[in-house]
């Protein structure tokens, strides 16, 4: 009852937080970025001994580390990162664990089936493929074949986020999970860090804050996931 | 009793989440950055209509738009943006109005002791300059006096933010403001959006998500704000 109980309390939400998990990854130079994406560069551009303060040139993908993919990823006409509405990633989340599967694997709707009655209307489904852990995740990760992107809609979940660094088949040109998530409204966040492993299993209430990039495809993202309590 | 009651409902923090303003500023080529930083570019390198898909490179300064100071922006041994724990720049603040005064005005001791009742212990303070609806405010800003900073380290508040794009005075050479408070251990959030004039005189709860930059001085962050309850 950790989670719930200590929303009830006098000081609410600022105790819930003091029990968050941090899913973000440390955007640093020698970060794993998907092939293609802009290589992460971090340049002191001001120095303490030379002008008395430190200042940083940040360049970064869009899509670099833990982020949001706006609809404007896949959508001509879709919302950019400074539009989408940031609730869209934050609520309750149902952590689903498919470590078990090897990397590069397909989850699809009967992974899902399996585990059915654990996922309500409006959750964020969160998905522990263990790539996160593996040297090797830029490009062999397990990823939601269509079929999985079919079952998130028909269950009506309004977001899935998982720590590969795509919810997609990597290599594919087709672009199909994205696209029918993301045309449906359903929010995606990739590149969730290695801590995802811990709350496998558990309900938690997720707060996702994406930079507001202006008609942005995608933005970083801080990512902190609050566990819920088991009864509920 | 708004925000207090829905803590209290069976969604709890969802609820409260939906009563959030926005007090980030919107990342793009032309938003205001303080003299010397970095202009954010944001570049398609991947398109729709080439490509199948949208793809950014962003380049931003570490101090651009709604951002945290980290320690290390000044102390050079302090922490960076990835060490420091967010929840210094999240809990329970009081936003208190000083947009009476002309734009580029210091805000001393004397100033917080008019509202002195208002602040608490552990409290964030959040001062509305009006800055931020100036189109001169990246050198005309209203500022943090050094006596403003030792006001804040007496009443033990845990972070301080503004709507002026520097809780320094412009110009100065000894960011002696910065340095009570980052060698203090306070919290600093700079740059909010103007929406922050809607919330003044009210107590909020802040929710202030800085990007996990490696060793770096400061963070992009996005940061909202639920009212609380007045009578808490």
């Amino acid at each position: 009852m950790r989670g719930a109980s200590r929303l009830r309390d006098s000081i609410g939400i600022r105790s819930f937080l003091n029990s968050a998990v941090d899913l973000s990854r440390t955007i640093s130079e020698s970060m794993k970025v998907y092939p293609g994406d802009p290589a992460p560069s971090l340049t002191r551009i001001s120095s303490i001994e030379k002008q008395g303060l430190n200042l940083t040139r940040i360049i970064i993908g869009s899509h670099t580390g833990t982020h949001i993919d706006a609809p404007l990823h896949f959508l001509p006409t879709g919302k950019g990162a400074d539009r989408v509405d940031f609730r869209l990633y934050c609520g309750e989340a149902m952590v689903l664990d498919f470590s078990h599967k090897k990397l590069g694997s397909a989850i699809g709707s009967q992974d899902l089936e399996a585990v059915s009655d654990r996922i309500r209307a409006n959750d964020i489904v969160l998905f522990y493929t263990g790539s996160s852990k593996s040297k090797a995740d830029q490009k062999r990760f397990s990823y939601l074949a269509p079929s999985a992107a079919k079952w998130i809609l028909e269950k009506h979940a309004k977001c899935v986020g998982t720590d590969s660094l795509s919810v997609e088949k990597f290599g594919s040109r087709t672009f199909e999970t994205h696209k029918l998530l993301l045309s449906n409204g359903v929010g995606i966040i990739e590149g969730l860090n290695s801590s995802l492993k811990q709350l496998v299993g558990t309900r938690v209430f997720l707060i996702t804050m994406p930079l507001k990039v202006e008609d942005c495809d995608g933005a970083p993202s801080r990512v902190v996931a609050m566990p819920l309590a088991r009864s509920r």
